[in-house]
């Protein structure tokens, strides 16, 4: 059962401000709740329907402790429309201090606000491979139930650390090529790109801002064929990284 | 003003029975209906709210019939949360009969439910200048109006085919080749790929149904470097097609 205290706790959780005054969030569905159990993540509550864990017994780890409720109580506390899985809260877990290694490529998102995006993004860079990502302080919050959710379970794997984008990139000017997207770059198909530096991906509609274009080197275009006028930014982001990857061995 | 009546015809086109009884749809948001009027459809309503008209006279067409509206009454018809910028019915138009060159790359969608996913798959078809895409019946509807918003524009200029994909494949294995995006496929950045051919790509959830994987000649995949499980359809999409676009001049 889950209690009306509970629920409302839960509740509180989908807003930015009491996920950092409580420093928890909400985890949703069976995928996303699977990943979360095998992370290093402290659990605060973990909410699972009969069917489900009948079905995924044998993977949880020994010694969880849990609730068993309805599918009905996992969509009356969760955000979800239909859960018939389960539902966790875990506690905001402190982010290892930002290092990037010389050979490595980072993705750097500047005002990128859809959470979904922003989800899909992690989950791209969890492909590809990529650690970290780097965001400015306008982009959606990464402990937002829709960016948790359309990551996959990604978000256990990838760190994403808000900051001055425009100080953290100037900072980085000599040691890393920087790359911008943006419709006026170089054709990314005729370039020989190695997979290392800093991509930056810009806001859904007005692209790059000028503060954080000034500290980019080098404005990369996805080629166009036809007459669509731009890409979704984590559309964008996926054609920009595999370009990157061409040449690393999988 | 919005009668009640054209606010209760505009919220029944949210459902597919009455699209296809009034042969109608609904396209919100200026992008969109700023290329909708730019485009061959006939047109049954055009609400404009007054700053979007002022901003964009120039480009409307000469002889428009419109009607000035509120903020508040188009989010009141249409299905947005918010709306500053215009709402229009259209007529769902005839599509030509589907007929491919040898030399063209089509996409083909197996049971590809989310909305969002075949909305972006269009506007990633727009980009790379592909003018087909084929799906199975029980794809997304193109004419919902989550799939018309997410192709920004683009469902202007890609004809999109419902049928028995299973049959239709089978009908064009001797002629194309057949690629299907799998897990178990081959390393899409080792093929030398002519963009040419009939690309197939699966549900969200489950990949590829047996019997439209029958047809397919060659299964690829995109290599991973990291640890997420799979990629969004769309994301996917994006990345083959522009493997196989690497060659083609832009």
């Amino acid at each position: 059962m889950l209690s009306k205290a509970v629920v409302k706790y839960i509740k509180s959780l989908q807003i930015k401000k009491y996920r950092k005054q409580h420093q928890a969030f909400v985890v949703e569905g069976a995928k996303s709740v699977l990943e979360l159990l095998q992370a290093d993540f402290e659990l605060e509550y973990v909410f699972l329907t009969e069917p489900f864990y009948r079905q995924h017994t044998s993977s949880l780890p020994q010694g969880l402790a849990f609730d068993v409720v309805t599918e009905e109580e996992l969509v009356k506390a969760g955000s979800f429309s239909s859960n018939n899985a389960a539902l966790a809260v875990a506690r905001i877990r402190q982010l290892p201090p930002l290092q990037i290694k010389k050979e490595e490529l980072v993705i750097a998102l500047d005002d990128v606000r859809d959470p979904g995006n922003l989800g899909t993004i992690i989950r791209i860079a969890d492909w590809y491979g990529i650690k970290s990502i780097v965001c400015s302080e306008t982009c959606a919050d990464f402990y937002n139930s829709k960016v948790i959710s359309a990551t996959m379970g990604s978000f256990t794997r990838v760190n994403v650390h808000y900051l001055n984008l425009a100080e953290w990139l100037q900072q980085h000017t000599k040691e890393f090529n920087i790359y911008g997207a943006s419709l006026s770059g170089e054709n990314l198909h005729a370039m020989a790109l190695k997979p290392e530096g800093i991509v930056v991906l810009g806001n859904e509609a007005n692209g790059i801002r000028p503060e954080i274009a000034a500290q980019v080197n080098q404005l990369i275009k996805i080629p166009s064929f036809g007459e669509a006028e731009s890409l979704n930014v984590a559309t964008a982001t996926a054609i920009i990284i595999d370009n990157f990857r061409r040449h690393t061995q999988s």
